[in-house]
C-alpha cells in the first residue's frame, strides 16, 4: 500500500530529541527557524526557562504545544510517596494549562522499590490518575496515558499496551468526554499485534498524541538508542494510516533518545533530517 | 498469598545457563551431581557431543529432556531461505525425537533483513510451523512456540505474547491433540496483564514448558543480562501458581543468559544457587 506523505505542518519536536545541546529557548527558536510548528517540552527545561516565559515564547513563535512531558510516576512504597506523586501531577497540570498544551503525557511509573507486586502497582496508577483527573478536566488539560514498551515495565511504566491504557480510560472516564486518552508512541507499541485494533478502539476522542522515531536493529541500550524515522524497522506510514483511519488529525511528534548518535549532533542538523524523514519515511 | 515451595525434583537446567564454561557432557554430569533431574540442551552443543551419545548419557544419568533449544527462525527474505529454515526444523525434530525431548522449543524469528513487514513475517512463522507440524506429530515431538519479549520482535521473534502464540496453536492444531503448544518463559511474559488469563486459556494440553529466571533492575543489556530467580522483580511463585492452576505439572527450567555475572561463575556454584533459589524464591 502506497501512502501519501504527511502534511509537513504536522511535525512537532519533542525537545528530548535535542536535550543534550539545546535549552528550551533554543529549541523554540530552532523550531521557528526550521518551520516546525509543534513542540513538546519536558518539565526540567520548562522550569529552567520559566513556565510563563516559555508560554509567551512559544506563542510568539506560533508553536502549538503538542504535549507536556511528563506527569505520572504514581506508584510508591508508601502513602507519602503516592501523595507526593499526585501533588507533582497537579503542578504539571497547572503548567500544561499555562502552556495551553494539547495534553499532559502520563508515564505510569513502575514497581515501587523492592516490590514485585505488579498488580498493586497498576492499581496505584489507576488510583493516581483518578485523583488528578478532575483537576485536569477543570483546567482543560487532557491527560494522555502513554503505554511504554514492556522493557520499561519494572522501572518506568507498568502500563505497556494500548489495550491496558484504554481499559484505564474506560474505567476512569466513562463519558469519553475527552479529559483522558492515550499517547501512541510507535517505539513502544509497534510490535503489538493488537495495535491497529486498539487504535481503532481509541478513536479520535482518545487519541491525544502520536510520537514517532524508529526501532534500530541492533538496539544497544534499553533507554537511549532510539532511531531516526527511516533508520529502523517500524512501518511508520502504516501506523500513521491507522491513526488517521481512526480519526486522528493531530501532530506527529518526533521524540528520539539517542546517546550514541542524534544527541551528539548539531541540533540544527537533527531538525533538518527529521523534517526530511518526516516527509520521506513517515 | 503464601505459596508452598515447588517440588525440587521439578528443576531442570537449560544449558544456556552454563554455556560459557561447560560442554554438554559436563552439563549432564553437573546435573547428576546436583540432583537436577531435567535438562534442556542447545543444538550447537548437542551437535558437538553427538545426538546419540547425548541421548545415552542423559538416559544413563536419569535426566528428563525438558526441551530442545531450538527450532523456529522461519521468516526469510526469499523462498530458498524459508525452505532452509523448514529443513533445519525438520532436522531439529528428528534430534528431539532421538533425545525423547518433551518438546522442541520454537523461537519464531524476526523480520527478514531490510524488511518492515511485520504482518508478513508473522505469516511466514505461521506457514513455517504449518509445514513442519506433521513431521513433529509423527515423531512424537510436541512443538512449543515460545513467545519472546517484545524487545526481540525485530531480530529474534515476532511472536511476543502468549495470546499470539495460542492463536497460532488454535489455527494450526484445531484438535488440540498435543502436537503444538507453548513455552512460558517468565522473562518474556511477566509484564503482560493478560498472562494469567492466557495461561488459563492454554490449559495443560498447550503448556509444554515453563522457563524461569528473573528480570533485573536495571537491565543493562537486551540479550545477556537476565537474573537468577530472586534477584529481580518477577513474582515467580505467583506465575508458577497460575501454571499449576491451569494444570501444568512439568519441569521448571532455569535459563539465564548473563554475560556479566552467572556465565562468569563456576557452573557448580551456579547450579547450587539455582537449586536453592528454586526452593526459596520460586
Amino acid at each position: 500500500m502506497k501512502i501519501a506523505p504527511p502534511d509537513p505542518g504536522l511535525l512537532s519536536l519533542n525537545t528530548a530529541t535535542v536535550r543534550e545541546k539545546w535549552s528550551l529557548r533554543e529549541a523554540i527558536e530552532g523550531c521557528a527557524r526550521h518551520g516546525i510548528r509543534g513542540i513538546s517540552p519536558w518539565r526540567d527545561k520548562l522550569a529552567a526557562l520559566g513556565v510563563k516565559e516559555a508560554a509567551g515564547l512559544m506563542r510568539d513563535n506560533g508553536l502549538t504545544v503538542t504535549g507536556l512531558c511528563r506527569g505520572g510516576m504514581f506508584p510508591a512504597a508508601d502513602r507519602k510517596g503516592r501523595q507526593a506523586a499526585i501533588d507533582d501531577n497537579l503542578r504539571a497540570i497547572d503548567d500544561a494549562a499555562v502552556l495551553g498544551a494539547r495534553c499532559l503525557v502520563l508515564v505510569a511509573g513502575g514497581l515501587p522499590q523492592g516490590s514485585t507486586d505488579l498488580k498493586g502497582a497498576r492499581e496505584m496508577v489507576r488510583d493516581g490518575i483518578g485523583e488528578v483527573l478532575d483537576r485536569a478536566r477543570a483546567a482543560g488539560v487532557p491527560l494522555a496515558i502513554e503505554p511504554l514498551h514492556p522493557m520499561y515495565c519494572a522501572d518506568r511504566a507498568c502500563v505497556n499496551t494500548l489495550a491496558h491504557a484504554l481499559d484505564l480510560c474506560d474505567e476512569l472516564d466513562t463519558g469519553k468526554g475527552g479529559a483522558l486518552g492515550v499517547a501512541v508512541d510507535v517505539y513502544h507499541l509497534w510490535w503489538d499485534p493488537a495495535l491497529n485494533a486498539q487504535i481503532e478502539r481509541a478513536g479520535d476522542k482518545r487519541l491525544l498524541a502520536f510520537h514517532i522515531c524508529d526501532w534500530l536493529v541492533p538496539t544497544t541500550d534499553l533507554l537511549t538508542d532510539r532511531g531516526m524515522m527511516g533508520d529502523g524497522v517500524i512501518d511508520l506510514p502504516l501506523i500513521r494510516s491507522w491513526m488517521e483511519a481512526a480519526g486522528y488529525r493531530g501532530f506527529h511528534e518526533v521524540e528520539i533518545f539517542s546517546a550514541r548518535n542524534w544527541w551528539k549532533r548539531e541540533p540544527d542538523d537533527v531538525l533538518s533530517v527529521a523534517r526530511r524523514r518526516h516527509q520521506e519515511r513517515c
